[in-house]
Formats: structure tokens, sequence, C-alpha cells
């Protein structure tokens, strides 16, 4: 095991009626202001009941925040808070949202041009307390303190975080996401399942526990999964999804261990370069990139196929680990090739044009050159057998 | 899953060498309290590397807090600190040294005759902040706001709890546990895994991502458990066991469950009464708790068989897995039943007669009655098969 700090100091309130802790969470503060996207809570019943639960309080309201979150937006939100000297943030919705509003909270005590803590990593020392409520379980952002925040004028897309942009508390309550469309909870899955493999697949660190609690995360979300997606009103089906969700990403199963994430970094060049979706995104590199790096991570995809696939010995390969993955994907609904959502291998150079600008040599063994994604890209532009 | 609220901001920092991240953890406060046991860190070495750390502290000692921690001693470190106008305490030790600083932090500014915390369960709204260095794997109290203090001038055992004890930070060094005694490497591994059971052996809840978790770290303390006794300087067993015993009981697996904690109310007696060692009587009640309560717990305790202990279909019985956790408590050492210390069916008398007085019905289903636990006591005083 490797050395490691472990700090989370969000509050959960987790179930059906918990929005009620909401009043006495935000007493101490008076202008809050409360960031949401669409509009799908005004029609869900969610925002009547946080603004309901806001009783009392001066309330900004910011809505609009759009999925992949943009600069451009966010800077107007931080514009208004700082007019309306807001003493406290609340983002109701999924990790949009919330990714969002750290960027907000985080930018309106910024002196200087917020980007820069995006796109030159300034470190965060100081931001404006916020909490959450959560309406789509994915990204586990509700429980962490980083955030991917985008810039439609270079579409480029970029992540940051720090201690100071944790939630103080968030909201998760399974009824406020029976709405959800069904290919969003698709998404939300196989997304929760990347953030796991991220951490978990990539060599072995003698970290029993951080192992099997990765694998109990996965195996729990293959089968909630696909339920949850036929059975949206099935209170324990949502809970059990959403607890997968938090418990992917909140620091604790990558406690020691080597992590990877490269999936993620490629992924968020498709989404900013082509639109598509980031579960979408995760489901195309996915499983190009352990095919093409599967000889340095066998170890783990032996075990993964034996404990999360329950393979048998005479079944046991690290391909049919990553074919079992796959098609779990694909099961969900979500294409799994760059073709079946009209990106052909060469429109994809930009990317591997980027990683070479950009110096990055990514993966837990930082042996992804760009000439190595530039293989998985070819990967996964092959049609699905 | 039934609702709940999670919070635990508690600092880890886990691995060799982390002893160094005190100076900076300390450096607002000046006038240092440091809480420890018998004096085995004097002779280990773990002595002189804290007071390194804490360098150009005023520091105040108060050695000498014994196993159980006991109200008559802890209460003469209240009174020091007063004196001193301590502003933060650092406890080096174990659970009982942690147990009992928790005690010291919440009555240092109580108004009031501080054993009422205990006994008649005061809420603690203030304490002063301290942290700990881990020297003794087991508890858990490192990284929770639990305690439990004991009171020699009436035999009694009682426990406390409150947010404002959560340590502030908690270093957890593998090294500093290699020169332990088996029988207390022992004894962790054996409370560990009784305080994952207090959670798990209930009755099924729908929290897939809790049981597995519960049953990822039970495996670990199998796996691990027995090597780290033959094998005391083996770096990465001891890590594993230490991080089980940290996640056993943080509030983690309890989320969204039922609770017995029955096993542990019961031993608290047998120690106050008979000083036995808080994980000998997890290891004497454990069994037969089970035994006596298997028909409410026999869904979990068969699911347990199967994914702990690997037990086939054919050899799959609630009776089975009961065995086979005496036999993993006897192999580490232990001994599981009254009459090998000594302790006579009739001794335990006074056990039942406190709980009638007290009114106490356990476990997780409210029926261990004070009947139930004299049958259980019955069971632990006859002779292992």
């Amino acid at each position: 095991m490797k050395n490691f700090e472990f700090y989370n100091p969000v509050k959960i309130f987790f179930g059906e009626g918990q929005i009620d802790r909401l009043s006495q969470e935000i007493s101490p503060f008076s202008s809050i202001l409360l960031t949401y996207g669409g509009g799908s809570i005004k029609r869900n019943g969610v925002y009547e009941k946080v603004i309901n639960a806001l009783a009392g309080k001066k309330v900004i309201e910011f809505g609009g925040i759009e999925p992949n979150p943009r600069y451009e937006t966010l800077i107007n939100a931080v514009e208004l808070a700082r007019q309306n000297k807001v003493d406290f943030v609340l983002a109701v919705g999924g990790g949009s949202v919330i990714d969002g509003t750290k960027f907000i909270v985080a930018s309106i005590p910024f002196e200087g041009e917020p980007w820069d803590i995006v796109a030159k990593g300034i470190k965060v020392e100081k931001a404006i307390p916020f909490g959450t409520v959560l309406t789509l379980p994915a990204t586990g952002s509700e429980m962490n303190s980083g955030a991917v925040i985008s810039r439609v004028a270079t579409n480029e897309k970029f992540s940051f975080g720090s201690p100071a942009v944790f939630p103080k508390f968030s909201v998760l309550d399974p009824t406020f996401t029976y709405s959800l469309p069904k290919h969003q909870v698709a998404n939300g899955v196989v997304d929760a399942f990347a953030h796991v493999l991220e951490q978990y697949l990539t060599y072995p660190s003698n970290s029993p526990i951080q192992d099997r609690f990765a694998e109990g995360i996965l195996q729990t979300l293959i089968e909630v999964g696909p339920k949850t997606l036929e059975n949206p009103f099935d209170y324990d089906l949502r809970a059990n999804f959403i607890w997968s969700c938090t418990m992917a990403l909140n620091g604790l199963i990558s406690t020691g261990v080597p992590t990877d994430w490269a999936t993620h970094m490629i992924g968020h060049e498709l989404t900013a370069l082509f639109g598509l979706d980031h579960g979408v995104t995760l489901a195309i590199v996915y499983p190009a990139l352990l095919t093409e790096m599967v000889d340095f991570k066998k170890d783990k995809l032996l075990q993964y196929g034996s404990r999360v696939w329950n393979l048998s010995a005479k079944d046991l390969t690290a391909e049919r680990a990553i074919d079992e993955t796959e098609k779990f994907f694909r099961n969900l609904g979500l294409k799994t090739r760059l073709p079946e959502h009209g990106i052909t291998f060469n429109n994809t150079k930009t990317i591997v044009e980027r990683f070479r600008a950009r110096g990055w040599i990514l993966g837990e063994n930082k042996n992804i050159t760009p000439d190595k994604v530039e293989k998985i890209l070819k990967r996964a532009s092959e049609p699905y057998k």
C-alpha cells in the first residue's frame, strides 16, 4: 500500500424526505445563490421543495447551467453572486450543476481571471461555502472536491480540485431522481463504473480492502444498473445506484493505490470536440484502452474477471473480462464505437495533436503516450463485432 | 436502505514517515497536552519522534492511561489541562488512550460533573481539538467520534459519542505498531472483526454496497490477521490490518443498515466485572450470541457463510458459519469460553441483574432481553467441543 492522505468532510443526508435538513444547515447564511440546470427541477417538484426549505432567506436564482458546464455561462453567476454579496450557494442538479457551482464558489473570492484556476491549475485557497441537492447520480461530485469545466471558445475541457470546494453537505433523496430520462441513468451507471475502473484496473498494489470495496461497487452497479433503468420508481434500486455513484468517487477507493484516469482524459476531448455525453465517451474509450494496455493491466483484469464477472477458471482471460465490460455498456443502451456516433478515426487526430502539444503522458504507468492514444482511438474506430 | 446521515471529517495520514505531517497540523496551537498509556512508546521510539515533531510548543505530558481507560485517571488529565490552558491534545496510543482522550477533551470545557457525560448521556456540544498517533490498531477510535470509559468505583463501563470529539487528524504509520505484543494484535483482529459483524450480521436490508464493504473487511481480516500475527515486521500485512480496523468502525458500513451491538454491551460487562481484555470478551460472547439468535440472523448468516467463508452450497448452514467464526478466534489464540478464563455461569449473574435494573433490551430486533442475555451467557459457559 502506498502512503496516502484521506480527508472528506462532506455531510451526507441520504433518503426520502431529507430535504427537511436543509433549513438547519443553511441557518447561518443569509444571501443564497440557487444554481440549477435546464429547469427539469421545476417540472418534477424538486424546485418547489427546495424553495420551501429556503423560506426566509434572500434567494438569487441562476438556472441554465448546461451539461459540461461552460466557463462562459458560469462567469455570469460569479458576477451575480458578487453583486448580491452571496454567502452560500446551493446547487440543485447533477454533476454538471455541482461541478459548475464549485467553479462559481471558487471564483467569487478569486482575485484575477477565474479561468486561470482551471487552465493554469492555480491552487484554490478559499471559496464561498456551498451545499448540494442531487438530482442525477453519476459523477460523485456531491461528495468530492473536484470539478470539470469546459470553455466553448477554445473547445477545451479541464478539471480542477481543492479541499476548499468540498460541499458542506449533500442531500441524496432517491425520489428526486425518479423522473430522469433513461439515457441519463444509463450514462450515470457507466460513469460510476468507469470511475471505479480508473482506480482499480491498474496493477496490483497489495491493497485488499480497496480492491474489495471497488469490486463491491462494480458488482452492485452490474446488479442494480440495468434494473433501475427499467424500474425508475423502485426506491431501493435507485438508492443503491446513488450510493454506488457517490462511493465510486469520494476518495475512498483510491487510498493507497495507483490510479489511471487516461480514459477520462481522452473522453473529455471527445466531449469537447464532438459534444458526446461524458458517460458515452467512457463507454467508447474504456474497452479500446483496456485492449491496447492489456499487457500492463493483465493481473488486475484477471482478478476483475474472476471476482466481478464471476468467470470460471476455464473462461478467465483478460480479453473476456474486457468483452464483458463492453457488453455491459452496450446492454445499458450505449454505443461503444466511434463510427456508431458518426465519428471517424480521422476526426480524432486533433486529440492526439493536443496531447502532443501539452506533452501529456497518461496512465498508472505513465506510458500512455500520444502514440498510444492514437492506437486506442484507432481501436475505438473499429466496428463492434 | 434506511435513511441515514453520514459525516466523518477526520483527516488520515497513512504510511511510514507520516509523523512528519504533525508539525503542520498543530501549527495553530501553542499549549499541547500529550496523552499516552503505559510507556511502551518510550521503548519503541515513537515517543521520541512525536516529541521531535512537537518542537517549539509547550508540551504537558499525561502518561499512564490504562487499558479500559478509567474516569478516576482521566479526571486528573482534565485538571492538568485546565491549569495549563491547553488548546490542543495529542493522543499517542491505541483505542484506550484515544477513547480516554475523547473524554478529556470533552470534559475540559464542560461545566458540571464530567462523569455525567458518560453516565447520563449528556450531549457534548464543544471540546478541545485533538489529534491521534495510532500505535495499536483495533478499535477504530482514530476515525470515529465514540469512546468507552470505565469507572472503577462502581465497576461500570459506558460509551459516549459526539461529533465534537472526532479527531482533527490521525497518523497511521504501520511501523509504529511493529513492537506490539502478539496477544494485543490478536485482540485487535477480533475487535475489528466483531465491529463489522455488529453492523452486518443482522437482517437483510437491501444495502448491497454496505454488505460488500463489510464482507471485504472481514475477508481481509481473515487473510491478513493470522499472517500479521506471525510476521509483525511485514509492512503491507500490517498496513492492511490497520486500514481494516479503521474502516470497520468509521461509520461507513453502518450507513442505512440495522446494527446489533449486543455483543459489545455484554462484553463490556465482562471487562468491567472480571477485567478481561475487550477483544477477549467479544470472542467469548459472539459465538454464543449468534447461536442463541440464529433464527433471527439466519439470512445474513448464510450470506456470510457463503461470501466470507466461501462455504459451498452443500456445507452452507448458519451453524457452520458460526463454527468458522469461533474457530477463527481460537486460531488467533483467544479462548472463547468463560470456564477457560476461570469464570462460571454463576459468576455472570450480576450482568443479567444489571441489564434488568437498567431495563436494557438489545439487538437489531430489540429482542435480546435480560432472559436472552442469561441464555447467551449459559452458552458461553459450556466447554468448547
